[in-house]
Parts: structure tokens; C-alpha cells; sequence
């Protein structure tokens, strides 16, 4: 049995709109409208247990996990909801022991939660270039324990010289503009390796969809969750009143090598694929013709509208 | 860079409606309406890379992740999907080292994707009373994998006398009649330990949530998970005309203390809580009156029609 | 071209969620966040013009349709929106020229929409027991000038000896237990006609199902309809975050006649049906059985699978 | 009571999945899976009675409604389906007594089901430039009986010098390319007249948007309309398995006059509304500028944000 004590992490929760998350310390109170939540009173208890404001309200004294600490969390920016983290961890089957990359870290939620699955073995590299999200997110990333998880650096991947790491398993995109880093992800990823995008325009999907496919990305799938809340109760159960709306779409491929350029030869030699040395002929293609493929990709979305 | 190799997995990826899971063994091949694909051709290649068929075709090699796995289980019952799935672990908050235990495995869907998370150091303990089941899900288990981080056992929990564990951190139901199990899945869980059961009718749904409040569980959730694919297309991006059916409702609760038996007591001593002895009091509601509990749960829901 | 005068109707509209729908009176002005709107500014323009507040803000004087009074309406109930009217219109085939009964008329909101739909020669009767709701509903009506094709009558259905009308083409219900007027309503139809019932709960979807069935309704559909906002803008085109609630399920059926009095005569002759008088036979189980029917359905509702 | 006769319309019901229109030819008779149906065994019977097939099965007798009609339409097109059809009726307020235009007719299925709105004293004009489609579609309208509500023209709104018809009550759009026709469309509406237009992918809506802005239309809203259906049987009740794919999205809007000219001009007088003549001021910037501001659309739309 857990006892909560000195500086154990709790959530106080009343009902599913009223809850607080806190780390205890002895001598704090808490002011609400249901009354005062003394955190003396939850030392000793077991996880579970309640205490009683001083009005006279019950509050459950719950152990925060992942999903308390992501829809608490301190944000800047828009986050990704737990029915987009999981879909992404489900989809590209992220476990612990992978090596993941982010570009775009935002206020940490979808860095928290990966890191929570490939921990304590795998880890995040997470990329951003505002000062002040860094901060928000190293912030919210110590609060849920993951710090020790993820790496966070200040870098512009979009104009980098040399990818900063190789071999990820999957990789994560969280910018307004993905399309631009899709060269930079593929040189990252492991052959095979999933990449995952959130973007919160169709027209986001469009242009991104376009750039995997000139990046040689297979398997590429766009998607929408919505999450409905049912009202389960005797008699009277029905979908709730209360509205669901947008949040994102996501986007997700893996990477492949379609041999372009050996195909191309090869139309020459009667479609023979020159297996022997697949990496070279693989690898080269990518790097540079990607970057012109942007480009095009640029020119041809301009004009398509 | 990984290369595949006698039996490495391979999925062999046609498109998203037509792709092959199979372990590479040099003298098979496989028979399809777009060719002969042969498993030599894949080995010593890249994961990632293509090969082409007897009619032309170009099949990428792509590494099996659990998704894959999923979707292409053997099943005798209706599977999990992976936005459930997703939403199971992020909503409960599952990550690597934790125990947990399953009421019903079915095809072991679920069970296969929680052990991807839990382990090296987790756990799922699984229980069904279908022998027949029982063999389909090892066998599963084994083809993905997992066979190592999941125990599987044929036992009734309905009818048990002693629950065989204790402790767990999730515990997940996947029955026709999951508010039978209510109390027994209370006692195998930690205080504030997550329950998540597999509702396919809005009826279950009903009679589970009065199941739970019955049985002293907070924060319930029912929620339906809806997945949209679109097709991302230049200049023609729209939801995709391919359906979207009914799955399941997933029902969500925590364990919490109500501290009925002592609020009662209490009432008399002041609203006082006996807090030196939580756990006396507090485990013992739980067994005996958690029964009569479930038959008042059935004599009025089956009334309340 | 339709020019604005004393009295005509007019929406006021800013944007979507301010618009104020008035009557012109001359000498009447509107106080709103975006200053005052002067009726007597807009006298004398064409609709689809605009006037300019003391805020200078634009206000588009738009000719109010069903659509604006239905929004607009007071009420003291649920309404039933624009969403579900239409497909209640399109699914039953509801034109002008048809009989509609309703019972439970509410705000009058379904009542205005079917009856500006089925005027100038078609008819709404409508029946309530709440006075409150009746004198809303009374006042709704006229504002939206449907009064002359609506006949209003407090009378309750449920306890009703003989119907008060027959021959109706469309029969519409909005009441907590719309399973209680079943039988009545089949009385009111013509055979093939349609019943429509607008179901707030699941529970009430399932009960409904079976007293159709047990009336001897057939093509039964319960359905639920979402609608979405997406917010289409150049370059940013995606679904609204605004959320989207529940509203009701609906519930459709057409009256059949199954015979199942000739049905049990019949075989002892070899299955024939007495096509020679099937009224008089059809039209007799209808009126007694069908009481007794409701009370089977409680009873017995297990054998209706 | 109405008795079925020879020529009289049927809609032989099985089940959902399962139904026959014909009109009745007392010689004929339909071969199906569940047996012959004789129609002569149909006649004299009550609509909503049933005949039994000489495999046992019976088929119940319904009257068709427009929603029958257009579900068995012949379509050569994708057909506007009635959960889309009821919501165009509910939002534009259509009425019987209006005058609708409609460019690009399609299958008619659109008109089909508003010329049974707004008949027997309104009328649908429908345009289309395509003569196989133009033939489906006066076979589809005669079968359903709308022939006389409705005035079909093989011309192309896009190209046309002066527009057919004014004062339109409604436009209805169904074309690939919906922006073209927007000026011609505002030019063939009243004021405050409303406007609907058919678009299957959000790239559609888009660029209609931009158009609508531009051509001084307001109220404009985009939305998507979701039917889902509901399996309601006794204590199984659930969403159908069955899926539900996209159809199309709607794209509404109202003529207003925006006075663009008279603003400009009116900035130097100090922003008076030259009130006393709204009509000259309003219709003429309409027809001209309309055209040049397509073209201003194509190319400058990243101004019209």
C-alpha cells in the first residue's frame, strides 16, 4: 500500500472539472470554492482515500499519472489531447527502449507522454527555437518527472547543416510549417521508421502529404479523432450535451526508399533493381534531391490554390 | 541500418488494404493477385526498402510494429483497435514497469499492446475461461512477441473465492457482463489504480457505471472513440468516402475510498474520520457488501427498464 | 425588390452569434455591445442592406427565414434544431398538402418548421397537457406567422378514449415515454404513414424500438445527427474548435400492418392470407390488442428479440 | 384509406437493405432473392399491407416518399443524399411558393426533393450543360412525379451574358468549380436571398469562401453533416457497425450589399450612407465588378484574408 506523504505528488479531485494538482507540503492549504483542502490532512492516507473541506466536501486524494499531469500542464501553446497521444503511440508503435525525435517541443505534452512510454531505457530529443517555450516546457517536464528522459536543445532543423542524431525510430513534427523539415526527419529516421505530424489545418495535411511523397514516405495515412463523452446513467444514457470541437488532425507515414534514381537506370537495363548496394544508392537521393523537392513542393502548392 | 535476414519479420506493404505479415524464411514465397513475392529477395536488404514482383509491382519491407500486429491478429472475437487502444494507455496513464491485470483476453489485442508498454519490467496478468480463446491469444502472444511479459491463466474471476494478485496498477475487462467482476477487479487494485472495461453496448455501459459507483470507484468516464481518415490530395483534401463503424464504448473509473460504513460511524462522532485505521476499514466494505452490491445492481437494472 | 417598412420583419445581423430578430416599429431602437440599431434607419431599404450603428459597426438587415425564428425561439424546452428538422422533413417526405399530428408541442419549434413546410393547404395538429408550454408555443407561432396552418389542443394522447383525428400522413412525438402513445398514434395514421420521435436518451431509443415493433411498425431507424462548423478560410481551412454537443436521437417508422391475427387463422389453412377483407382484419388488432401490447412489451420484451 | 391500384406507386419493403420501387403492372412481377412478387397480388390492398413471396417471405406495400425516390435514383453523379437535402431545406428556410435556381442538375436529386417543397405553386429552374446527365435527370423528375415543378435548361451560367431569371428566392450550386458562378448567382437572387453550394472536398469551400467574400455575401457557414445510425434492441443497444462515409460538405451564404462603391465614396463625406438611393448604389457595383472580382479572386486571394 502507497501512503501519501511529504512531498508526494496528489490530485485532488472533486469531480471532473474541479480537481487540482499538488505536490504536498505540510504546512500549505489550498482555497477553493468547495471549501479549504488543508495538505496536512492527506499525509498518511492511502492513495484513494478522501479528506474534507472545511464546507464539508469530499475530495479524493488520487495519484497523478501521465494524462493528470498533460491536462495540467502550463501552456503556451495549443496541446496535443490524450486521444491524439495515444492514437500516436498505437499507430507507430512507440515502446520503451526507442529513441524518438521531436521537432517543435511546444509546451512538452506530447514530449512528456512519449518519453513516459520509452522510459526508463529510450529517450527524446527534442528540438525548438523559442527561448520561452523551452523554458515552459523544461518546466513541465521536471513537474511529471520526465527531465531525466529527454534532451531538449535550441535548434533550427529546418536550416541545419548536419542532422544532430540518426537511427530514431520515430520521429515527431509539432511546427506550422512541417513540410519543411521533412528531408532533415527522413535523414533521422531508421529505415522503416514512423514519422507523426500534428497539424491543425487541412491545408497543413495537403502540403505535408505532398512533401512525404516526394521524400519517398509510404504507408502514409491522415487522420481525425474525435472523443465523444457519454452520460451513463440509469434510465438515461446518452451522449453529453456538453460540445466536443477541433483540436487536430495528424498525419503519419513511414519511411521508405523507392530507388528513383536506380529506377531510372534500371529502365535502361530491362527494371533490374541493383540490389547489391541498396544503402548507397538509397541514401544519396535523399539527401540532396530532397531539398530541392521542397521547393518544387513550395512552387506547385502555390499554384494549386 | 538493419538488414532483414532469415526469420526477421517483415510486413510486405502494398498499400494500406493489401500488405502481408510473415517471417522471412528463404524457400517461401507468397502467391498474390499483384505477383509472387519471394522471401529471398528481402533478405540483406534494409527495412524500408522495396522489392518487386513477378508482375511488376513494388512492395516495401517494412519492420512489424505492434500496430501491424494488431491488425493483422487472428481472431475468434471482435479486436481492440488501436484509437482504443491509444486511448486505454493514455487515459490510464499505463507506462513501462507496472502490473497489470486483464478479465477476459479474447484475442489478446489488448493484451499485446498493454505488454508492449509495461515491459521489460511490467507485467499482464490475463484471464479467461475459453480454451479455445485461450490457445488463439498465446499464439498470438508468441507471434508478436510478448509471451515473456504476459501471464495467462483459465479462471473464472466471476466465482472466485481469493483474487490471485493484488496491487495491480490497471486493471482492464473485457466481458459481455464487466459489472460482474466489479468487486473482484476492486480488490487485485491499488488505491487510486485505474479500471478500463471494453463496452461494445450503451446497456453496459449503464450497468457498469452503477457497478462502480456501487463499488466505491471515482472519476468515471464513458467515452466513445471516433477515427476519421482523410485524403490528403492536392487540391482535392477531403474526409474519405470509406466508412466509419461502430467499435465499442470504453468505461473508465479509479478506485477510490468512500469510507461509507465509517461515515456512518462518524455521523454520530461529529463527521470525524477515523483516519488512524484506513485500511481496516476501508478493505472490509469491499469484499462482503460489494456482492450483495452486484445482485442489487442486476435486480434493479433489470427494473429499471 | 422587397422593401423594409413599419413593420416588417427584420434579422439584425452583425455575426453569427449577435443577431437580433425585430418587427420595425419606427421609433424603436435596439442598446447592443455594438451600439444602437435604429429601426427607423432600416425603413425603406431593400433587404440585404446594410445600416451603420452609433459604433460604426455594419448590420445586415436580412429577411428572417424559418430557420432565424427557430433559433431565435423562446423556450422553455429543448428545442429541436435545424439539423434534426431537416432530416425529419426529408426521411418522412413531409410537403405541403399533408396532415402532420404532433404530440408533446413544446416550443413550438418542430411545429413551425413542418407547418412552413406543409402550409398553405396541408395542417399541424398538435396536442399538449402543460398550459405554460402551450401559451409559448401559442406565442412562437405567431411571431413566425404559422398560427392560421396550426391547431393547438390540450388534450393528453396517452389517456385518450377515442383519437381526435385519423388519415394523418406524418405522426410527430416529443415526450418523455414516447412508447405510452404508440398505439394512439397508429390509430391516427393512414397506413404506410411515418412517425417520427425525437429521443433525448438511448433508453427512450430501446423502449420506442419495441413498442414499434409490437404495434406493428416496420423500416424502424433510430439515428443521431452531427452537425460540424468548419471554419474554411485561405490557407487555414479546418473544423471549428467550437465544440459540437448532443442534441437527441431520433426514431422513424412506417405504419405496416402485419397481420399477425390472420397470420395464427392462416395456419391452420396453409398459410394463405385472406387478401379478400384485409381492413377489416387489420384495422381490429390494432385498436384492442395494441393497449394490451404495451403492457406485453414490459412483461415479455425479452421475447421480442 | 387508400387502396393500391394498377399504376399505382409501390415501394415493395423487405428490409432496409432490401426494397423494390416499381409502379404497379398487373402483369409483372419482380424476381428477387426472397422470392417473386407478384404486383397483381398487390392490388386492392391498403398501403402498409403486406403480400407474401412464393418463398414465404413477406414484403410490406409503403407508399414512396421523395426520400424513397431519391435513394433509388438513377444516378450517373454522386447524389445529394437527404441528411444534406434536409439541412439545405432547414438553413435556407425553403418553403413551398419560392423560386429556386440551380446550377448544375445533375441526377436531380437536389431538385427533386426541393421542387417537393416549395410545389405546386413554386418552381425549381435548373441548369446544367451536360445532355446525358440532363436526360437522367428529366427520367428521374418524371418518376417522381416533380416533371411539372421543374424548368430545365442546357446552358452555362459561367459564360452567359445575361442571366436567365432574377429574384430567385434560393440558388443551389452542385458543380466542381462552385466560385465561377458566384457573380451570375448573386445577380440571379433577391436580397437576402440564400445561396447553397455542394462541395465534396475542403479545397471547394475554400476557394467558394473567398468568392462569397468578395461577391458581398454574408452569414456564410461551412458544415459537414454526420448521420449515424443506432442498432436500438433490448439491452444491446449500440452505434451500427456499419460504417458511415463522407459525402459531401455545404457551404451556405446570404446576398447582402456591402456598398464597397458607396463606402469609398462616403469616407470622404465622413462615412454617411447615401441612404436615399440604396438601389442604384447596390445593384450596379453587382454585375460588372462581379467579373473582374473572380479574376481578382484567382489571383490575389492571400489579400482577401
Amino acid at each position: 500500500m502507497e501512503l501519501i506523504k511529504q512531498n508526494s505528488p496528489v490530485l485532488f479531485f472533486f469531480n471532473p472539472s474541479k480537481k487540482w494538482l499538488v505536490k504536498i507540503s505540510k504546512k500549505e492549504a489550498l482555497h477553493t470554492h468547495i471549501g479549504i483542502l488543508k495538505h496536512a490532512d492527506a499525509i498518511g492516507k492511502e492513495y484513494g482515500s478522501k479528506i474534507i473541506t472545511n464546507k464539508d466536501k469530499y475530495v479524493y486524494l488520487l495519484k497523478p499519472t501521465m494524462y493528470d499531469y498533460i491536462m495540467k500542464i502550463q501552456h503556451g501553446t495549443q496541446i496535443v489531447y490524450p486521444k491524439d497521444l495515444g492514437y500516436i503511440v498505437a499507430r507507430a508503435g512507440i515502446q520503451n527502449n526507442q529513441k524518438i525525435v521531436e521537432i517543435g517541443t511546444g509546451s512538452a505534452s506530447l514530449t512528456s507522454f512519449v518519453a513516459s512510454i520509452v522510459k526508463p531505457r529510450g529517450h527524446v530529443y527534442t528540438f525548438d527555437v523559442d527561448e520561452n517555450f523551452m523554458k515552459i516546457a523544461a518546466k513541465n517536464l521536471k513537474k511529471c518527472g520526465m527531465e531525466k528522459y529527454v534532451t531538449q536543445q535550441n535548434l533550427d532543423i529546418k536550416t541545419v547543416k548536419k542532422v544532430p542524431l540518426t537511427d530514431a525510430d520515430v520521429a515527431l513534427i509539432d511546427l506550422g510549417d512541417p513540410w519543411t523539415v521533412v528531408p532533415q526527419v527522413r535523414q533521422m529516421l531508421k529505415g522503416s521508421g514512423a514519422v507523426f505530424a500534428i497539424c491543425p489545418t487541412m491545408n497543413q495535411l495537403e502540403k505535408l502529404t505532398m512533401a512525404l511523397v516526394e521524400n519517398e514516405f509510404t504507408d502514409i495515412e491522415s487522420t481525425e479523432h474525435i472523443l465523444r463523452t457519454i452520460d451513463a446513467r440509469e434510465g438515461k444514457t446518452r451522449h453529453s450535451f456538453q460540445g466536443i470541437g477541433h483540436t487536430t488532425y495528424l498525419c503519419f507515414a513511414r519511411k521508405a526508399f523507392f530507388d528513383r534514381k536506380s529506377k531510372n537506370k534500371s529502365e535502361s537495363e530491362g527494371k533490374k533493381e541493383p540490389t547489391e548496394k541498396p544503402k548507397k544508392i538509397t541514401k544519396k537521393p535523399v539527401k540532396k534531391p530532397a531539398k530541392k523537392t521542397l521547393t518544387k513542393t513550395k512552387i506547385k502548392s502555390s499554384s494549386s490554390k
